[in-house]
């Protein structure tokens, strides 16, 4: 056992999640009772809370505030877009320093992971002794290594109980109704409305990721197709399609698109993808009644949709990324390793392997160029949870006289 | 005791809400305990499913089937947007006579409990003896006569969660949110996020209902105002909100406004209202983060978010609407009529004074032009109940060295 004293800071990254704070109390919580630990530092709104040492002594939270934080969604922290370069990892290092913080653990997905390496690998090369935990998030579920990312089975939850929904408005008042989920590059979200499928007719009929190149002459030829034969059609699509050049869909469908830092485009938070599909939808099929809900930063964070699995998980990466750091093991990222159906158990993966990229829907979770496979569902089921019931009138229909 | 001999038929029109079919299920089960009432028949689609004699034959159901569907979201017998005119009502009166239906029961909004009326008169004027019993359902809540509506409860509890979630994430990545909220001329629906906020700063900062003028230079004003207080605004915008002259906002904002049958402009189902007053904030404000969702399908029937009370009433109005005709009662409209706090009894309205309009905020609910009133606080929390907690991290802030 190696016992480096000093401070810890944790800070959370990217997108929020449904169970993210889970991850920041599990941290904290394992943290306190750490004797070498000797303080636990929130920095507010991500590595950007480092180097302005915006700090709260989380050492001073009470255990019920922790405990209702942990059920409450969305970064409590605060989160930053910032991507941090050399100079900016330098300056991270040297507030550590000045502060004597020797552990680092930072929530968030392969963005944050790369910063992690960075901050890492700049404090090796000053000989600052310091351990760097990446602790997994993201509801995209794209992280590499691990087998699934803490937030993806909450807000898949959400996205399954979208589309029952959906799919059951759809059969009351039919028509063509198109659902936008979330997920720039990585399907598996968008995979997960196949859960909504309970009987044989049931939508969404058709499921576009962006691993397979959209098209819109065949997206409406496969809507013309399934609105003939159904007398109704609900899409399921992501908000990442791209063409076949790779660009993304909604590039060629809007005029002035939104960039991050990261050279991202803008996708949620307005509807522009839907809508235009729509309009392609009512003036080439002639269907009058198109409908399109984008559905935006409610599938991210929903209060009150939570999946326990995924609830916990998210507690159990935190408070192993401190077990990890007790242990003296260098830093790295904490990942889930699959070991039963349905059980896993935790291990560490380098800070590099998970900041490399992003893991897509392999080919065999995909069926053709829309739909699902039974492999997704087996892999996805644990992860999301029991949704509740729900069933169609089942009754024989009256012979007219 | 009236023993009138026959059948019944019910049918639901309008829009889904997550609690429809429990009035549905109320209706057949207890309409099948009554030894007068010989069947009792669905009609698929609405009215339409009575003039083409579509039936669903409900004696046939089971019980566990009509359990599973009274907990299911969105009209488990389809709807219509069909508005019956006099020769449409005739013809569903003839289709009655044909096939000795007695009982109507007809769940829905106002539009519907119109159709309730001309039914009922047409077939007095023929004196062909009919009950026709309407039963009062909408998320806009905006009725008149009854105390509230059936499917407002959980809906509302959709939008409460949803801005909580996304006052949560404005508050960890800072900026301007928009959510907007189902609502044609009432601002019911949109009120509720008023339960979103928590602690004092929390959002929705502004809350904008189609009651009050909406003008868009005041608004970015408020925005304005809000953002250089808070560093983020959180806006909760009714779809329905209108200038002063009365006009949709949207339609000023929208190329092509697609009306139903009613004569009603297309508010859901695409983003055009939020996407284009976020643009004006992007470019007028120079506010760089500026997002919007529209809450669209989701929050009239959402998988999963219910309010108890809302689904025990809903299944109420059923059950006693089928008391009203056992009791041979005239026509009418159930209502519900609040005895104390928390609790309710129902009674029969003329179908005319529900049919002739809709019910909006009244002015003791609204504070200025943005804001909602604890007087509708009281009023509406009984309707919606518990919603999940949820807290900010309590820690003190460490000071610089």
């Amino acid at each position: 056992m190696d016992k480096l004293e000093g401070k810890a800071v944790i800070a959370q990254g990217g997108g929020p999640t449904a169970v993210i704070n889970q991850s920041l109390v599990g941290v904290v919580l394992e943290a306190r009772k750490c004797p070498f630990i000797t303080h636990i530092y929130g920095a507010r709104f991500g590595v950007r809370g480092i180097i302005k040492e915006d700090f709260l002594d989380l050492g001073q939270a009470t255990s019920h505030n922790l405990n209702m934080v942990a059920v409450t969604p969305s970064s409590a922290l605060g989160s930053t877009r910032d991507k941090p370069d050399q100079e900016y990892c330098q300056r991270i290092v040297e507030v550590f320093r000045k502060q004597n913080v020797r552990y680092f653990f930072y929530i968030g997905g392969n963005d944050s992971a790369e910063t992690c390496r960075i901050v890492s690998e700049y404090a090796e090369s000053v000989k600052y002794d310091l351990r760097v935990i990446h602790i997994p998030k993201t509801i995209d579920n794209d992280l590499l290594v691990t087998d699934h990312c803490p937030g993806f089975g909450s807000a898949a939850r959400f996205v399954v109980s979208a589309f029952a929904c959906l799919d059951l408005d759809n059969f009351a008042i039919p028509g063509v109704f198109l659902g936008v989920v979330m997920g720039r590059h990585a399907g598996w979200l968008t995979a997960s409305s196949v859960f909504a499928r309970k009987l044989n007719h049931d939508g969404p009929h058709l499921i576009y990721v962006p691993e397979r190149p959209f098209d819109t002459e065949r997206f409406l030829a496969d809507v013309d197709r399934v609105y003939s034969k159904e007398g109704r059609c609900v899409v399921a699509l992501s908000e990442g399609v791209v063409d076949a050049k790779g660009q993304p869909v909604v590039m060629s469908l809007q005029q002035n698109t939104e960039r991050d830092p990261f050279g991202n485009v803008q996708l949620s938070g307005r509807g522009t993808l839907g809508d235009a599909l729509s309009d392609e939808i009512k003036n080439k099929l002639k269907i009058k009644r198109v409908r399109c809900d984008t559905f935006g930063y409610l599938q991210r964070s929903f209060l009150g949709v939570i999946s326990d699995q995924d609830a916990s998980e998210a507690r159990d990466v935190g408070e192993t990324a401190v077990h990890f750091a007790q242990r003296g093991l260098p830093s790295g990222s904490v990942a889930i390793r699959r070991t039963g159906d349905y059980s896993v158990d935790y291990f560490m993966t380098t800070l590099a392997s998970v900041g490399a990229g992003t893991k897509l829907l392999p080919p065999e979770y995909l069926l053709g160029d829309n739909n699902i496979s039974e492999d997704y569902k087996d892999y996805a089921r644990p992860l999301i949870g029991q949704i509740p019931n729900f069933d169609r009138l089942i009754a024989p229909a009256v012979e007219v006289k």
